[in-house]
């Protein structure tokens, strides 16, 4: 049987930097549209500043609760451009992550954390400018005990993700791209924003979707009575 | 029996607008005490920035779940100093409301959103300053493919809102006047808030509310032991 | 048997406010680090503003759901660099505290306030920069019928909290420092903190974690594999 | 403004006993698919043992936190065949009713209890087979200090519930027929299911409802794909 | 400074055994009561099984997330009559005890376990009688890596527990008597339940709660109008 | 890019009936901790009634918010000895599944459901005595509007299950072994199950967990103090 713990893997795939870059100028929301609605990660993960953004091609990290070894693993892993993606092998808000972490990281060229569990030191993190996406806030110690893996699959808040592939986060959520779909689900994210673009005009001028998107008659068929 | 789902109703008898308007003065802690403690929706429903505030005349939108398309329907009722109200027939954080959305029932004069579901584009949403109180900032996609209703009575986090009666929401949640009540809750919010602006004053220099409400024999009464 | 209910207790023993002072320079992190990863709250109080912080000798409440009478009776126990910590008998978000007992509170010296429940006037307390960490944000108001106790041993959100205590509180957190260990926490967390800045640099400069702490060793006995 | 606390109304209008008997032969599920998907409580209400199952017309109580002085008062408004349906003014887990309380109802003929709140003597409601929905088992005592209401509207785990109107509870969750249609659901809930015996005959003789329900025009217009 | 990890107390005050056995005849809300309304968890602990009755002198135990080393060494510190009360220095839901370790308790004389965690093996702790009140079911292995403490006061779902306490449970929750209180707790116990046992039939014979405890002065004093 | 929504893949490999009907033997625990303790799902699924117990192979289920339609599509991939894993694309606990589909699963040769959603018509699960694993009971009713798909992989409750896995489910929770590992997990299972036989004896007969797994050493070394 295929063992998925005490395993770091250090050649993975990395969807392409282009493609990356042109995923990091929308919104989780646009991109989880473009994808055919599917992608997202489960709406618990909160980013612990108002308007934090983070885009990069995932390293994977699978913890063991109350243990954050593994973030330490991961570290040498990182690649300018990566985001981390944490996820624990059970629910554990213990704070994994804090300001120092967060020094290392940045200093590997990261451009974010998105982690099914807790981290620490907010205010330092808020000051340095470093967009993490956690369960909760917490000031919780850990210990480095137990192994869990660096770059294998792991599901975080709901969401398989591959080492390699496309995150992005923003105050609307978590979404995950695979590597192989980036440029495609770009294409389409950019297609659907132009087409947005022209029904906000619209919108703002007073226009009703019930007219713009032709629901009329649709509704009427549906069986929709207005009453007076 | 009364069909509840399917419809919507295009004339709603709205608040007076007088009494809106100084509704609108007051928080929500004072409106609630004014009313005699009631009208309360439950605490699951937050703000997307803080500071936000909104108070309005009540457009009512029953929602299914995971589908969105009552919005739009609602989008054509809304009149101008309106907060639309929306419930959902089950528990669902989907994002059924973003930017568009919100630009087009600006463009009506809508007030504000106050929604048991979710939304998403909260940063655009935060930037237009249009005031949006909701369970979750998630960016899933709805479809448009069952009828709810408009300008029903709804459910809203446990709290009954008729169509027409005044929503004030704020940080302290959402509170709900029926429309008959509106003047007579403004009126008793007027006399509550130049009363507190008296005892604010003698708190602010030491005096203990145990002097100004006279409760040191109240507590003696029930038995309250001092230790040294 | 030992009743818990139904007492003010006038004279406790407050942590020396030298100890006191020296704790407030860290955050929560450090704190409990510095007590070997104990003594924190549960993460269900929050902040209700980011950066809010506090550091005092603790006044304790007990109070009963929906009744926020011992608040009153806590305020005169208040001394200069008091915080106060409210527990209840159950769980219970109802908003026990507003910007009149606030304002009464910071009167006598209170720095902050730890609730196991809920709080209002949001705004206001805000703008007073008045720190409060609780449960919710709830405009629901409080009767002032039944008896709780003041400075009584209390848990709050899981922590004991001993009147007297040091409690200090931020984004991370709350933690609670038996007053007869102020000195020597304060003394540890010094020691921590110092030890990280040097870190800090090393890590900023690229250097890793698995190095600096001698990870390596350790991670291969316990059989981490490294796969290309 | 109309007060709704500090009021018990002693003459109210109960669905028609032959319709509440109808009723009862039903499950919850059955019911609220014949009332049109609507009615339902939030699924946060269980039975304290399996199996229980009640139907009656409803005498409704609008508690305070912490206290269950309208449950006696209540007490006196129940007449054989009523189901007592007790919302509270605020989120609240504490222990409102116990095996007192379910002998007096019981003595006055009450057939069940739906509650938002906490219930205790679980053992002993067990063994009297008393039918009880609520939110939570929980020994916690209560007050007898501040007045809700009797027989007003209440929300009770989101559903809105008039006094008089029939309530059923089963395994499946709690619903509300609206007094004035509770012989016409009771005729459609028996139309629906002498339709699903059939239904069940042809589905355990392997027959599929894609044939039965005519699925598969709409599921290949909707774009569903077979891949071998 | 005082440590609390790392320790395991050997020589524990247990309660009097003789009040054990009174107490062991109440159940959760009697002494709940008895004891002046203190004392219980939050009713997040559940009976493995309906109708599960544990009472017995606390060993405590302070365990790590996701390691269960501690459980091991407090098997032997068990003596005859002890229940053991698991808290966990953060919320964790993992698996730490089973149907080995429920074999090794009973032979050592331990009544039953109250855990603020999760347990396996339900199926056999159910076929073995052996009455547990945890917060979760779950499968989730754990390891034996990091100090925890045996016999330290530790707090167990918002309850404090002293090791030598009572600790009784039931469908009700989880109630704890401090040792010195055990007698005098049981004497009120008894004197509270011969009290039920006249208002029971009393109330059984259809009497009212408003009339046997004189509720009606004080409702209308309180304010409580009848309207018909 | 790949869509995920929107097919039934009708050719799946299912893992090998032998290691299935040897897996069967044994409990969620022992096959999690066989596999080297992975593959667990959340403890977030209930069995609708005690000592449910499944095992087979999966047919995997992509649901929509409120829309059972796939559930219908899936009937028709059943083969005898599946067990049906049902996921939604968004946190949902409608009634999705009653005892008509119970009806027809079963005659279709299935063993059970797994669903991270909601389930209705439960006395009748129960007396079918069909073993479903659900986050709710629930009876709210459910449209069929939205394409999801059949036999995609699928994450349910936080665990990746793909099509033809082997899904074990019991009051333990729900376990996913990949089809090609399942005869190397049954291997395992057995092994650890024929060592614990020999363990529970020795624990029976009052040897301690600490002398059979040698942990006075470890715990020494770890630094455990035994105080008197």
């Amino acid at each position: 049987m295929n063992d998925i713990l005490g395993i770091c893997r250090r050649n993975i795939v990395r969807a392409p930097r282009e493609a990356v870059e042109r995923l990091a100028r929308f919104g989780v929301a646009t991109v989880h549209e473009a994808m055919g609605r599917v992608g997202l990660a489960r709406p618990v993960l909160h980013p612990i500043y108002p308007g934090a953004h983070a885009c990069g091609t995932a390293v994977t990290v699978l913890l063991q609760p109350g243990d954050n070894w593994m973030m330490h693993v991961a570290a040498e892993q990182i690649q300018p451009g990566d985001i981390v993606v944490a996820a624990c092998t059970t629910d554990n808000a213990d704070g994994f992550f804090g300001d120092l972490l967060a020094t290392s990281y940045r200093a590997r060229g990261c451009v974010g954390l998105v982690i099914d569990g807790g981290v620490r030191d907010v205010r330092d993190l808020r000051e340095m400018a470093f967009p993490v996406f956690a369960r909760a806030a917490h000031a919780r110690g850990t210990v480095k005990a137990t192994l869990g893996s660096v770059n294998v699959p792991v599901v975080c808040a709901g969401a398989l993700v591959n080492p390699g592939d496309v995150v992005i986060a923003d105050d609307d959520g978590v979404v995950v791209v695979p590597a192989a779909d980036a440029a495609a689900v770009a294409d389409a994210a950019a297609k659907r924003e132009a087409n947005e673009h022209a029904k906000r005009a619209r919108l703002a001028a007073g226009e009703l979707g019930l007219d713009i998107y032709d629901m009329r008659g649709p509704l009427a068929k549906a069986g929709l009575r207005y009453i007076d």
